[in-house]
């Protein structure tokens, strides 16, 4: 055990499919499941997707850590954390996880760029002139740019959203205009080459709707079975706004009024709020 | 940035409690919604339940930060992850993840202990003396305890599931007899002082569950609608092997052949497999 992290993705579904391998081999001459053993040599195909996730001080992990999941499981697929430094970085959910790059090592080319949301960790990053040069830098690269949660701040605050429908927690959705992005009220926004997402748990549902993107829908509902995504909420009707009780959401936004002004009042003096940009 | 954590639990609802508490002082006056400010009021309470998540190289890191994000959100309660040293844990997942304390420096008294699951590494695990004999020291310390998806079978090695009702990871249901315990297709299962859950992303119903049984109603309403979670998987059917298709269902049991047969081998050979533990 050390702060170092295996370069190599590491997944159930890519250790499960090399372990496949083998089994239809050994296996190739049994006739009762022919369809098992022809799915599991296609997917035995490897793709190549280079994915790149932020972290950086005060991130919400599960923002990073739900899409990770989904898109990590799928083999030859590169799914790296990067930051300032290869530091493990404090997360805003009391504990740190260890960058795979440095915003030095970043790859020339990526497919997909992701940036997770945070509460005042994410007002930092937009002050912050590294983790922002990063951002567009990375974003100029990369095939696909989205965020998870109020990660839509930053893309807003690096001017690349402007003119994109998008999405972003609930409570942050009227401060897209700000940075010229059309607020849509869906679980899963994807706009030519933005994709974005609701609050924290919403990564979970991009991650398996990205994984169908890249690798087809066995794929995809092979892992969303594999996490055995099959939700439960304990209140059905208190994961969203316009279903929960008035009382509740009204407790929220008298609880974050101060952030959610902080973070109106930031972002109008981001580059991204400039029309010119 | 650095590998040491910040030992006092932050979370998005604590800081917005702190938020509220100065909030209600100043605009106490205000008549339109006194009971925005009553309830904000009573949220202000904090609680102090110690909760431990075990972390274990190869551990699945979806397992542990589902549940962390909503427990965390527990104002004043303390949620740390401890290994068997302070190094930063490997998971399973390709990335690592600082714990809080070490086995040595277990709490003296935990009001929950939660073990998550893996691959490989769960195996390992159940093989590693000091994390078995930690396991067993921490229940016996635990007013409860319980696991998600595999963690479940680690639980059951260490015979702290015998004669309880328990559910795990959809593949290893079949499993949990061998060390005595009944499954239960539930995708959260409380029996006495166990709490067990189905693979993976159940983590998140558990731990919102939780937050209720700890928390009461309304705080666990107000932590799911800050989590924004309103579940929409991209494939609906998928996430239960009783209601996705058979050829998914399959093509899974297929390419984990040989972890269920090793899972189940390993579980025999156990102190929890033995009725007279």
């Amino acid at each position: 055990m050390n702060t170092e992290i295996d370069s190599v993705t590491r997944r159930h579904f890519l250790r499960a499919i090399t372990a496949a391998g083998a089994f239809t081999l050994s296996e190739s001459t049994r006739a009762e499941e022919p369809s098992v053993h022809e799915k599991a040599v296609a997917l035995l195909k490897p793709g190549s997707e280079t994915i790149a996730i932020l972290l950086y001080p005060g991130f919400t992990a599960l923002d990073a850590i739900g899409p990770h999941y989904a898109l990590s499981g799928m083999a030859g697929a590169s799914v790296r954390f990067i930051a300032a430094t290869t530091d493990a970085v404090a997360s805003e959910s009391g504990f740190s996880v260890s960058p795979h790059l440095s915003f030095d090592q970043c790859p020339e080319n990526i497919d997909l760029l992701l940036i997770p949301g945070g509460m005042a960790g994410t007002i930092t990053a937009m002050e912050d002139e590294a983790t922002m040069a990063f951002v567009k830098k990375a974003a100029a690269r990369s095939k696909m740019i989205g965020s998870i949660c109020t990660g839509a701040l930053i893309l807003g605050a690096a001017g690349l959203i402007r003119g994109y429908k998008a999405t972003s927690h609930w409570q942050t959705m009227d401060l897209l205009p700000i940075v010229g992005a059309t607020p849509v009220k869906e679980r899963v926004v994807i706009d030519r080459n933005l994709v974005t997402c609701g609050g924290v748990t919403a990564g979970l549902d991009m991650g398996f709707t990205l994984v169908r993107r890249y690798r087809g829908d066995l794929y995809a509902k092979g892992i969303q079975l594999l996490a055995e995504y099959d939700p439960q909420p304990p209140f059905p009707k208190s994961g969203n706004p316009d279903t929960a009780e008035p009382e509740v959401v009204a407790l929220l936004n008298h609880m974050h009024a101060d952030y959610i002004s902080g973070w109106g009042k930031k972002l109008q003096n981001t580059p991204g709020a400039k029309k010119d940009q």
